[in-house]
């Protein structure tokens, strides 16, 4: 049962992010400029071989081969309003070929071995029984492949005419989040990056972020999967009232009342990771709102992220300042789900390998020790 | 020995280049547009997808996973002038230190399992007899981890002086980059990519982009490694001489003129890459004039490129237009080497993978036969 000391859980909890170990990451930093290259020759590369010393404290041995990626998923009663392109069937539908690996995120995850954890945060309609399980790790401590049943409520009620859940669901999903995180640092997770699925939940993530900001709504809402004109034109005025309406409330307070389950786990998510020292990949825009919430939360938390794609979605450059952070890449997706999180995968584990296995100038002369082992046969 | 009959065979050779598939082009394109997502959400995964469709005339089935990055080292006589900031010893150095998987491209092969294809076209000082080979595959087909000598001479001409080589000589370069993609057809090899080591060749580059372009050489000319005021002044001089000197020269005598046997080699592993059906990834600044190069004796040869990132050298975005292609990525690289290759090799295999493994919305559709399945415990 959720209560008072539930929410003093979830401070308690974003207390124990620590700093990034500015030490590590000078003394990274230093082993940079010395590799056999004109210095900073690697531009972002280094950039992440810097970061990630200052997250684990090790300057080198930052293997990052085992990642997942966690995937919330939960229906949002704001599509009653028609701002949605798809019907809401598809959050169901979605949900479930995660765990076939058939969808944009899951088949690059199936492909590069990545887990997949995959928690129903409160789908609206009904998962089979034979794909659900009640726990984020199985008997043998590894990432299951089937469907988390975390559901708070079958979908969020419509947040243009009430607050989308209670604060005690808000609470209870985002210790979904932390609790996910746990999880995946137990199976040994090295890297982590984070997903959603639920229709509707570019306009959730709108509105938290113009609650947050105090942009304009019209400066920060976009079609999502497809919207037409007056979808738009009622979108933007949700969002508008929106931001408006819990301006002032806390964190917590602003995803009770605009948010969806899907957020709250990922706000949660993204602390979570950060507290256990866990490099945490940002995807799309509504990942991108939920880091953004994270950081409201506790500021540290920016430390430990990795913004992958620029998305096309409007309000994304918004949320990304602030954060303060810049993504890797821009190959114009627009898809979520975290399917911009293998490619970012894949470009950490390049910036660590250059740490790792390059050498100085000095380490790698073609002294006579390297001569005499070579006649020996002995060439690595 | 190298003869008239050899001019004529680079033409040869690169008439049998083929078009797209344009037909398997469009059934891709189709795949995509059914694929369970909004249409086009997943960018330019998407294009790289139906690109490979084009190549290889297959829609499914693209395997990427062998990989090679073919590194042509080579030294300039042009280094005499003061145009460079690295002293020459560079180059045996890293030519070397390929094969010890220690700089900053093959660090990352080393991690990624890519082969590395260390090619000796013209390196200044000796290179150890024990790390040599005649020979691009080993004895059971595979590439080899040794330096393969296919030296032309200890170094090209100073070409602000005198012709960088003869067209002979030329010649033979090019067609040892014809050799270099047959040898890793013949290895397996799926997706290679096109690297360099040879101190001075940013100058090389720059005379060989402007003779091309005519663009002046205030507006290609970067610092290379890390050049001073009064070297960038020379090396302006020198390319904007280049540029005029041999406008009207046909390729082959541009790159005797100004080129470097590293130059050479790269520009016939293009179009043998591309007359192999075999896609080509281009790196930074040096790669990419060669496929300039490349496209200049056969324009088809693009169509069997894909550019990895984005060079912060000058002259990039001028070479970027004449080929018509978009960098896949930025992150702030100027290394060389090859260095951008491995992390384009996985965008490419994020693509592929999103072509072979997701499904379309009835493929994967929650439909009774599905379910039964899931009931006797068949979840994928």
């Amino acid at each position: 049962m959720i209560c008072e000391k539930d929410e003093k859980g979830i401070e308690a909890l974003s207390r124990e992010i620590c700093p990034p170990d500015r030490e590590a990451m000078e003394k990274a930093a230093a082993r940079q400029e010395e590799l056999a290259k004109v210095p900073g020759s690697l531009g972002r590369l280094e950039d992440i071989s810097i970061r990630m010393a200052g997250i684990t404290g090790n300057v080198t041995g930052n293997d990052l081969r085992k990642q997942c990626i966690a995937v919330f998923c939960g229906d949002n009663g704001v599509v009653a309003e028609g701002v949605a392109s798809a019907p809401q069937t598809v959050t169901l539908c979605q949900t479930i070929n995660f765990t076939r690996r058939i969808t944009g995120m899951s088949a690059q995850a199936r492909y590069f071995g990545i887990d997949v954890l995959d928690v129903d945060m409160g789908v609206a309609e009904d998962i089979p029984e034979e794909l659900y399980t009640d726990s984020m790790l199985t008997e043998d401590g590894s990432i299951p492949v089937k469907i988390v049943n975390r559901s708070i409520a079958r979908g969020t009620k419509n947040l243009a005419k009430e607050p989308a859940m209670t604060r005690r669901q808000a609470i209870q999903g985002i210790l979904t989040g932390f609790e996910a995180a746990d999880a995946m640092k137990k199976a040994g997770i090295q890297l982590c990056g984070i997903g959603e699925m639920g229709i509707g939940n570019t306009t959730t993530s709108s509105c938290l972020l113009s609650a947050v900001t105090g942009v304009e709504a019209e400066d920060l809402v976009g079609r999502g999967g497809g919207l037409n004109n007056e979808g738009l034109e009622t979108k933007i005025r949700i969002v508008r009232d929106a931001g408006e309406r819990c301006r002032d409330m806390d964190p917590i307070g602003k995803l009770a009342a605009v948010g969806g389950f899907d957020l709250c786990a990922m706000t949660g998510c993204y602390l979570g990771a950060a507290r256990n020292r866990m490099p945490v990949v940002i995807d799309g825009f509504i990942s991108i709102v939920a880091a953004v919430m994270a950081r409201e939360i506790q500021p540290l938390v920016t430390h430990y992220m990795f913004a992958s794609h620029k998305s096309t979605e409007l309000g994304y450059n918004t949320a990304m300042e602030r954060l303060g952070l810049k993504p890797m890449f821009d190959l114009g997706m627009r898809l979520g789900e975290g399917s911009g999180c293998p490619v970012a995968f894949k470009i950490m584990e390049a910036g660590c390998a250059s740490m790792d296995l390059m050498k100085t100038l000095a380490e790698g002369s073609i002294d006579a020790g390297y001569l005499e082992e070579i006649k020996k046969g002995n060439f690595f």
